[in-house]
């Protein structure tokens, strides 16, 4: 069965570590979120890859749930002692040397599709991880910022690293937006993978800057609108309240309500109602998973299922993507 | 009292820690050899700079004597298990730190001799330290190497750090070169010291790839040469033996003899026997320093001075130090 799913950081990585759990044979193809990719003393860090590689390869620390496990932070204290920041950026000793190897290859002129190839070399994740794009695509938001580093408050278009760690995604955003997605175009192997897939998931990654960023690149929500397999999302809104992370911040910078039933027609329907892909429909799901307390969700031409969302352990996720696989399996 | 001290790493280190110590309101200038430079993981290493820059700002590692005390390699296991060398080069993350600001710089356009005043920042090392040019040279061995990495056995080009850590000076140099120096300029203001020193020193660093790089620089040697100041150099070698380093093997690939008179007669006098500049002379010594052990040397033209070379500690480096301006003292 080829699976391809698209992700974020921890929530598309662990919903990603259930799957390749509850099949092992599948081929899994991960398509990830870039626009979080930030560059930091020169150095190319690709946050979400570096989640889902670290993750499925048993070196993300299971504290935190993003970087390495038996971190330790020495360089960063040396470059503070330089006076160099961003203070507010978690840039660790063993994740600095992915860091390095990345951006060496990139200046070699080699595409962060093949990079990351090389990289899970040595991960060895057991899913194909392809970025979204191997263009440069950074989110950005635009929010009131308070004066900072010197420079006055006001207006301004914040990196979303920035806008998310150091101001913890409390500024109001104005508005988010993926700079130079429309000049981008997906890595070698996304529309094919999708094409091919038997199924799609969107696993519970932010629908606003990890899912909503993947599907602003030209040609990745036209070929899930076509993809011939059924294409199943799954809820990152649990009883009105993100599960991680600050989705709802996310969401109303777009100006969908904090709710499983919003962000599934956020997503909207696939098919119009008679079952085929419609004028009426502009949308990319065929069903959507909610949690158990958000029973009684409706999201017009899309089967709505309900389940426990949760997913604290393994065993709960691998639960949770034999759900949604289950659920893809009825409706082909 | 302005003071210019040519330098390599270790040894030029600590005899200007001893300088500052015993002549603690000069103005000293070092002028720095930075043909050991590497460029490792995208980031641009400059050994020597760092070796002065960390000794006289207290984070040198005592016991090794380069790199920082303290220090840890964490982002060198990494790169290990990413299966990326050389593993053959001791990249600590303290003095990673370093880099990443040197090469976040360099890359923004700032030349090594402004970036290595932003670093002193930190440092404070209380002398004014110069790179010896802002271009890029590079000390590169000729040899016969065995076969490595893939690469077949034969007469190559090694950078001399390759040639330096990972084969130990053992393999018999035929040629040490100095690749692109005949196209660098010196640093800003190097020549201007010179030319204003009251006191030229030549510390016990190595003459071929230390000292000799530094005179390479098309402008230094005549700027020596023409120097109102006395030039006063302290043999490198004692009872025919390099002190630390590997002097040895630079000295047999440049055809001079191990012993503290061979490397005065190698620098040679500045001024003829009439005490004038005059074809005779050529050299760039007004008085040289050698050991104890080594009384009887002469070279013919310079003063030849003995003392206690060894400098095992601050008090001992501070009082060779202060012996050789006593000997330039003498001289003016």
């Amino acid at each position: 069965m080829r699976i391809v799913a698209l992700a974020g950081g921890i929530g598309g990585a662990r919903f990603l570590r259930g799957l390749r759990q509850v099949e092992p044979g599948a081929e899994v193809t991960a398509v990830v979120n870039t626009g979080d990719d930030i560059t930091l003393h020169g150095l190319r860090v690709c946050p979400d890859l570096d989640t889902v590689m670290y993750t499925l390869g048993g070196g993300i620390s299971a504290e935190r749930g993003w970087g390495r496990e038996d971190e330790t932070f020495v360089v960063k204290e040396e470059l503070a002692a330089y006076g160099v920041g961003p203070a507010w950026f978690g840039l660790g000793d063993r994740d600095l040397a992915t860091h390095l190897v990345r951006t060496q290859m990139l200046d070699a002129g080699y595409p962060l599709s093949q990079v990351t190839t090389a990289l899970c070399d040595r991960w060895q994740p057991g899913v194909r991880l392809l970025p979204m794009t191997d263009d440069r695509v950074e989110t950005h938001v635009v929010a009131d910022v308070p004066a900072r580093d010197g420079r006055p408050a006001g207006r301004q278009a914040l990196h979303f690293q920035e806008w998310w760690i150091r101001y913890g995604a409390k500024l109001p955003a104005e508005r988010i937006v993926g700079v130079e997605a429309e000049k981008s175009t997906p890595a070698p192997g996304v529309l094919e993978a999708i094409a091919e897939a038997d199924v799609v998931l969107l696993p519970p990654s932010n629908p606003v800057v990890s899912i909503g960023t993947i599907l602003a690149i030209p040609g990745i929500r036209e070929a899930l609108r076509s993809a011939r397999a059924p294409v199943v999302g799954v809820s990152p809104i649990i009883g009105g309240a993100p599960v991680r992370g600050m989705a709802d911040a996310c969401l109303a910078a777009v100006g969908v309500e904090v709710s499983a039933e919003a962000v599934g027609r956020h997503y909207g329907a696939r098919r119009g109602p008679d079952g085929t892909g419609s004028e009426a429909a502009d949308g990319l799901l065929d069903a959507w998973l909610v949690d158990c307390r958000d029973e009684g969700a409706t999201v017009p031409g899309v089967e709505v299922v309900s389940r426990d969302l949760l997913m604290p352990d393994l065993p709960s996720a691998a639960a949770l993507a034999g759900a949604a696989l289950e659920v893809a399996r009825a409706l082909r």
